[in-house]
Formats: C-alpha cells, sequence, structure tokens
C-alpha cells in the first residue's frame, strides 16, 4: 500500500469518527433528556480524543512526509483531487499535531458542559451562570489560540478563523468589513426612509407549530431535501447537522410569527443541499468536506437570502401559505409577504436580523471576539461592551441578556473565529447567485413555479460537488469569474431595498 | 500507575465507545431516515472495530497478566468489586482475543445491512429477501462460534449463549426446558379450559396512539423511570437501549389494542429500571454493566409479567385506563382488565405471547438456533422447520413469514443464542418477585396504589445496585436463597392461573 493510500484509509477512520459525533452533537440538541448530558460529554470528549490521538500518532507525520515526496517525485503519482486530499491531511495534522491531548480533552469537556449551562441560562438571562461556565472555556480556547497561532507562525485570533475558514486571515476581513461599515449605516437610513413612506408591512402572521412544520416539509421538498435521506426537527438554536446520507436541519417555531421560523427552515436548507450534494467518493475524506464556513454560510444565504425573500418565490409562497396555515388575511399576498421579508429594521436578535443589518451582528461579535482573545476584554466585560457597540452600530442597546451576549451557542461551544464567517458568507451568497442568475436565464421563472432544479444544477456543478478541490476564495473566484469583494452585495442590496 | 488502573482506563474508553454505538443504535432504530443506512453501517462498524483493536492489543493482554499476578501475591491490592472487574476484563479480552478484526468487521456490517433488509421485508412478508442477506450473516456467525468454542473449550453454539449470559450453557438449559416441556402442554390445556369456563374476556381497548402514549407515560413514571434522564419512542420492535444517565426505550402502538403497547412499555420499562440502577461509579467498567440478558429479561418480566399483569395492578391501571383513553364501555373494570391481562392463547407472536406460552416460543427458536449453528438446517429449511415446530408445541401454524421467522429482529442483527435468556430469564423473575414479596409485605398494598418504591427499593439493593459483582445464577441464589429452577415458576402460574 502506498503512503498515500495508508493515509486515505486513516482519514476514512477519522471521518467516520466525525460522522458519528456529528449524530451524537444532533442528539444532544433536539432528543437528548437533560441528565444525559454528562456522559454524553463524557462519550464526545473521548471520541474526539481518539481522533486527536489517530491524528497525531506519529506514523501520520512520516506517511505525510513520505507521500508528500513520492507526489514530489512523480507527477503522475496522484491526480489533482488526491493531491488537494494530501494538501488537507498535511492542514488537519498541522493543526491537530499542535494541540496537546489534553487541552483537547478539556476543551471537549469544557465547551460541552458549558452549552449546557448556556441551554438553561439563556430562557432565564442568567449571564453569572453562564460566565461561571464560559471563563475557564475561554482560558482553554486563549491557549488553543496560542498553540495554533505558534504552529501557523500567525496572530492567535487568525488562527482560529483558519480552523474555520482556511485561508481567511483578519487582513483579508478588516478591509471588507470597513468598506460595509462606510456603506451600511447611511444605506440603513435611506432603506428605513423609503420602507417608512410605503407604510407598516403586514403584521406578522400565527399559525400552530404542526402547520409550520408541514409547510416547511413542503418547501425543503421543493428546494431538493429529500427526506429519505434527512430530517427536520426542533431544537433551541437551528443548525444543520447530521452527516453523509443523513443530513439533519432543525428549527424552532414561534407561534406568533410563521415567517420567522420558515425563513430559518430555508437558510438551514442551504446548508443541507450543499452537504448533500458533496462528492460521495470522498465522503469521507478532507477534501471531500464541506471547503469552510464561509463557504457554507454562502449556501444558506444564497437559498434564504438570494433567492427566497425575492418576488419570485413569495409568489410562489403566498398560495401555500393560504393552503398550509389557513385564513391568511389582508396582506398575506405576494407582495405583501414580499414587503415583510425585505422589511429592515434595525433589532437585537442575530438571527432574526434582516441582511442589511445583519453584518452589523457580525462586526459586533467580531470585535469582541478580538479583544477576548488578545485579553483586552474579560468575560465580566461583555454585557457591557456588547450594549455599548450594538449601540454605536445599530443605535438600540439590548435590556436582557437574552437579547445580547446569551442569545448565541457559538461561544458556549467554544467556537470563537466562526463569526466572520457569517457576513463573509453573504457577500460570496451575493457572487455566486448573480453568477448562476447570469448562466441560467431560467433561474428566476423556475423559482417562481417553486422549481429550484435549475438553481441547484448550477450549484452542484460549480460549488457542491467540488467540495474542497480548492480553497474558498479560489472556488468562488472560478465560479463566478470575480475575486471576494463587496460590490455584488452592495449592487443587490441596492436593488431590492432601493431599487 | 498499576496494571489494574491502566486496565481500568482502557476499560473507560471502550465503555465510551459502547454508548456511542448504543445512541447511534437507537437512532438507527427510531429516527433515522433510511438513506442514511449505509453511512450508519459503516460508522457502527468502525466503532465496532476500533473497540476490538483496543481490547485486543496485545498490551492489555500483558497488563492483564500482571494485574492478575498482583492481586494474586497480594490479597489486599484490590477489593472485591475491583477483583470482579478484573475477572470480567478478562472475560471480554478472551472473547475480543479469539475473534480476528476482520471478521468482527464483516460481522458489524453484515448485521447491519442484513437488519436493514429484515426491516423492509418483515412488512412484505418477503422471506427470500431475508433468506438472501440472512444466510451470509449466519455463516459470519458460525465462524465466530467455532472460534469463540476454541477459545473457550466448549461448544460452538454454548460459546453464543455464554456472551449473553455468562455462565449459562445448553447443559443448564436443556433440564430446565425439558422440565417446562414436560408440565406446560397439559397445563395450557387446563387454563384453557378454566378461561374458556369462564367466558370470552373483553375484547381488545381501542385508543389513539397519543393517548396511549401519554398514559404509558405515566405509568413508566409510576414504576420509577426518570424523563429527566431518558426517553420513550417508538419503533417497529419494542426495545430498551440509550446508555447510562440516558436510557431510551421504545414501543409500537396498536391503536385496536391498547393493552399491547401498554404491557410492551411496562416490559421495557423493567429493562430501563435496571439500567438506570446500575452503580453510577462502575458506569464504564464491566463489573459495573447488566449481569447478562437473561438477568436482564427477569428484570423485565418481574415488572410485566409478575408486578403487572396481577389484580392490584390492574385495580390501579382501571381507573387511569378510563382518564386516559376515554369511554371505556363494559368490561373495563379492574376484574375484566385482570382477566385480559392473564388471558391465555396460543399465538404466533412471541412478543404478544402471554407467560404460559411464551416458552414454547423460546424452544422453537432454541432448537432452530442450535440446529443453524450445527449446520443441521440451512436458512431455507427456516419457515418449513419453524411451522412444524410451532405447530408440535402449540398446535397451529403459522400462515405468513411475518407470522413466523420473519418476526423477530434477533436472528437479522446476528444475535444467535439470545432467544434462551428469555426462558431462563422468566424462572429468575418468578424467583426475584417471590423472595421481594416475602421481605417486603407492603409490596402489593403498594402496587395496588400505583406506589413502585418497595419493590423498586428492594431491587436495588439486591439485583440493580450489584451490577456484574456476581454472575448471574449466583446473585440469583444470593438474593433469593434458592438456585435456578422451575419449581417457583410453576408454582406461580398454579397460582395465577388455576388458582
Amino acid at each position: 500500500m502506498s503512503a498515500y493510500a495508508a493515509l486515505e484509509a486513516r482519514f476514512r477512520r477519522l471521518g467516520l469518527l466525525s460522522d458519528a459525533a456529528a449524530m451524537l452533537h444532533w442528539d444532544w440538541a433536539t432528543m437528548m433528556p437533560p441528565g444525559g448530558a454528562e456522559a454524553r460529554a463524557t462519550q464526545l470528549a473521548e471520541l474526539s480524543l481518539i481522533r486527536h490521538e489517530s491524528l497525531t500518532d506519529p506514523r501520520v507525520c512520516a506517511l505525510l512526509d513520505e507521500a508528500e515526496t513520492e507526489a514530489e517525485a512523480d507527477g503522475d503519482a496522484l491526480d489533482d483531487w488526491q493531491r488537494a486530499n494530501l494538501k488537507g491531511m498535511r492542514r488537519r495534522w498541522r493543526e491537530a499535531a499542535a494541540l496537546p491531548s489534553d487541552l483537547v480533552a478539556a476543551l471537549s469537556e469544557a465547551s460541552s458542559s458549558c452549552e449546557m449551562v448556556w441551554r438553561a441560562a439563556r430562557p432565564t438571562n442568567d449571564f453569572a451562570a453562564f460566565a461561571a461556565a464560559f471563563a475557564p472555556l475561554l482560558a482553554l480556547v486563549r491557549e488553543k489560540a496560542a498553540a495554533l497561532a505558534q504552529a501557523l507562525d500567525c496572530a492567535p485570533y487568525d488562527a482560529l478563523i483558519e480552523s474555520y475558514e482556511p485561508g481567511l486571515r483578519s487582513a483579508t476581513i478588516d478591509p471588507l468589513f470597513d468598506d460595509l461599515a462606510g456603506f451600511l449605516p447611511e444605506f440603513v437610513g435611506a432603506v428605513r426612509e423609503a420602507q417608512g413612506a410605503a407604510g407598516a408591512p403586514a403584521p406578522p402572521l400565527s399559525a400552530p407549530a404542526a402547520a409550520q412544520q408541514a409547510l416547511a416539509r413542503r418547501l425543503m421538498t421543493a428546494l431538493g431535501f429529500d427526506f429519505e435521506r434527512g430530517r427536520l426537527d426542533v431544537s433551541l438554536h437551528p443548525f444543520c447537522g447530521g452527516a453523509g446520507g443523513d443530513i439533519r436541519i432543525t428549527t424552532r417555531y414561534d407561534e406568533d410569527d410563521a415567517l420567522s421560523a420558515l425563513m430559518a427552515v430555508l437558510h438551514e436548507t442551504g446548508h443541507a443541499l450543499y452537504e448533500a450534494g458533496l462528492p460521495e467518493d470522498w465522503r469521507y475524506q478532507p477534501v471531500g468536506q464541506a471547503c469552510g464556513m464561509a463557504l457554507h454560510e454562502s449556501q444558506s444565504l444564497l437559498i434564504e437570502m438570494q433567492a427566497c425573500r425575492s418576488r419570485p418565490f413569495t409568489r410562489f409562497l403566498a398560495p401555500l401559505l393560504e393552503e398550509y396555515l389557513g385564513g391568511t388575511g389582508d396582506g398575506m399576498d405576494a407582495e405583501a409577504l414580499y414587503r415583510r421579508a425585505i422589511h429592515v429594521e434595525p433589532g437585537f436578535i442575530r438571527v432574526d436580523a434582516d441582511e442589511v443589518t445583519y453584518p452589523a451582528h457580525v462586526m459586533l461579535r467580531y470585535r469582541l471576539e478580538r479583544a477576548l482573545i488578545a485579553g483586552d476584554l474579560v468575560v465580566d466585560g461583555i454585557p457591557g461592551a456588547w450594549a455599548d457597540i450594538h449601540d454605536e452600530l445599530l443605535g438600540i442597546r439590548p435590556a436582557s441578556h437574552a437579547d445580547g451576549c446569551l442569545q448565541d451557542i457559538h461561544w458556549s461551544c467554544g467556537e470563537l473565529g466562526y463569526f466572520p464567517s457569517y457576513t463573509v458568507g453573504a457577500l460570496m451568497a451575493a457572487q455566486f447567485f448573480d453568477a448562476a442568475a447570469r448562466d441560467e436565464p431560467a433561474l428566476w421563472p423556475a423559482i417562481e413555479r417553486g422549481d429550484f432544479a435549475p438553481l441547484l444544477g448550477w450549484l452542484r456543478a460549480r460549488v457542491h460537488g467540488l467540495a474542497s478541490r480548492h480553497e474558498g476564495p479560489a472556488l468562488l473566484e472560478r465560479a463566478t469569474g470575480r475575486p471576494l469583494g463587496t460590490v455584488v452585495f452592495k449592487t443587490h442590496l441596492q436593488r431590492r431595498y432601493l431599487g
């Protein structure tokens, strides 16, 4: 067996262990009774430790050296996918080798227990309980960031970003975010003025959770989600989980605002379609995994923001709302729905934010994360700093922790460095959709009929099926002909909101 | 670290991997969409392989040798629990070391796919499909039995029994089953005559699945099941799964016969109470696991058959049936319920069988399994042999495979050698309950009030809390003062059915 083949066998095991852990995570968030949390945390920590031990086994480094030497000596030894796979293997090894086993185990245990504390603390607005669990977790995350930074020769916060979106750095993000920060405040004002002049949008639509769920399943099916290979369930924080062949998304139902859950479902379905479209032949290998979290987010935002918060989609949706949710009253025709779907209003909850104010929520977290990792902000200072920046960027201050720093699951899982992906993903989504609509003239008329096949076909060929064959920004440029930037996103906003 | 301590660390990992696999199995049977089966089978096979590799690592055998030598040289080196734990470790190692890794992996994959085929074949009565998947699995099970038999120096079928109930052999089972075979046919005839003279029992009770489920949860709570540490769900075949701190039972609802699902729930709750009562301190160690499958079954039968198919329990149940299931009509008072709960009628479905005819179902499978493992019966011969023995023991022949050899999940999972546990468990259940009622005079009056605390207290102290501290038959004798036999079971039957 060649060194490369031996590595594929090793990474197959790692991929299977990751998938098993992903299922246990899904169960945790959707099915597990509270008493199971401690044992589950221990199981997940052990799986994480086994993966880490297997990846940092000295034989892996030796095999990587050997396979890289072989590939360099013989240009035909590996094809392009295998070369990209080998690169991905080395990257994973480098990250893992930088972290000692006991740190990995401690991080896994601390994030599992912090997540459980967060689940209890959020509804009771109990920041003190959260802080007590988060402070030791943050200390471990900082330790991890420092170790990774040394191995990758970059700043600690950049090392965390790298682990979510390979190749992405603060130096790339800063000019993009600066540009948006310069553009958005004035733009939000102009949109608010225009929308205010047009009168208040229709009030939120009430509907029982069961009816919302039935409609959600109908929409997922239209989008191309295969219920023979996936599920829709309920969790506190919507997410896309599961593993190859069995993609599981979740949402939460607000019986006073049906559109909120439906839009969350459309968003997670975008993630799910990406996962379902990854190449089966490479399922357990690094090159077969999703590219990165910004690219992942681009796929959910492409579905939710680009495709579905549009006039063609609301024309498809309006009769379904009546069919599934019953008597809809005034203002639930397609145009009223559209106005509601693109209504811009600064608020407190990131996942409920419109696409115009969303970047402010991300920039807020980006600034706080950098300060937390740099040691310039302590845990107890989060609520105050949060409120100040929220006020600065959006002109309002949250009145509760639940509306502030307790709203997101990420930090409680030790996931710092993830948030910038959301806005980088929004920029990518605009570029991908723009290119797809240019390449497929039938795309919009099809969406108006509830037919997503033209869009999904384009995505499968240009994005999903390529998995990690290229890094995210390179894949974006190949698919769209443009490097990552803010121009297409801003043009999209101007057309939709002031067009 | 002592050799013994190093072994405990190793077995902790094995225990955690088993628990993770148990959760993935539960998900398979309750939540997983069909498209996930192939990937899930691969995940489970890999977890199984990792456990096997870790257990058969040459260091484990060396550590066992060393720990045993230390324990022998220094009588105070290990306490009684640790000694029993060390014995359990050696037994697991011996079984694992007898099986080559590729056989373990092949068994796991073949049983996962056969189980999926069975799930599809049972409702469509498709024996040919099942046979095609079962034949290669059986070949692997026979290979496993032969390898274990050589390592344990016993017959191949005995080696399989040993893996489910340590210490149990055909030589123990045969005289017990022979005794029952001599007693039961005449007894069934006498009971049928007496019950026939008393007139037909009340007809089955119809109720929507949701109402049955609500009542099932009410009864589980009365029995001592903690929904903060467990769940009730639906699966094709009722089972008790999950892992420490998170015990998950399942049932299936027949809307035309509410008592069927409720009794299945009571049965699985008995299993769940045993699992929940195992000592937390030994959670991941061999000595902390359930004793064996016969003892496990004794706990479910003790709850279902001994405690709940009784007049005191039906007096507790009758008003709840009315409360949860609505208008009950004639014959749903406590006495009519009791008559229905102890109604004896030879039938085809093992899990629906009354306790008097149940042993016949087990003896049937016991005979066929022995023949399959010995090579005296081929897969295609199962339906014919099944019908012949069914006719001989119960006087009726199944008209479909679904009513015959496709009814059980066990063989499709490669579980041969398990079935005798059911009837050995029934004998144990009678002995345990008899001793508990003797030790706790308040036991029956409490059950009539729906208070299971006296019974559960006795079981926790004498059975659950001891886990695998002793082998099953020894534990039975310590708790009840009697060795395993048929006398108490037969006395119970005579009192209940002809008393």
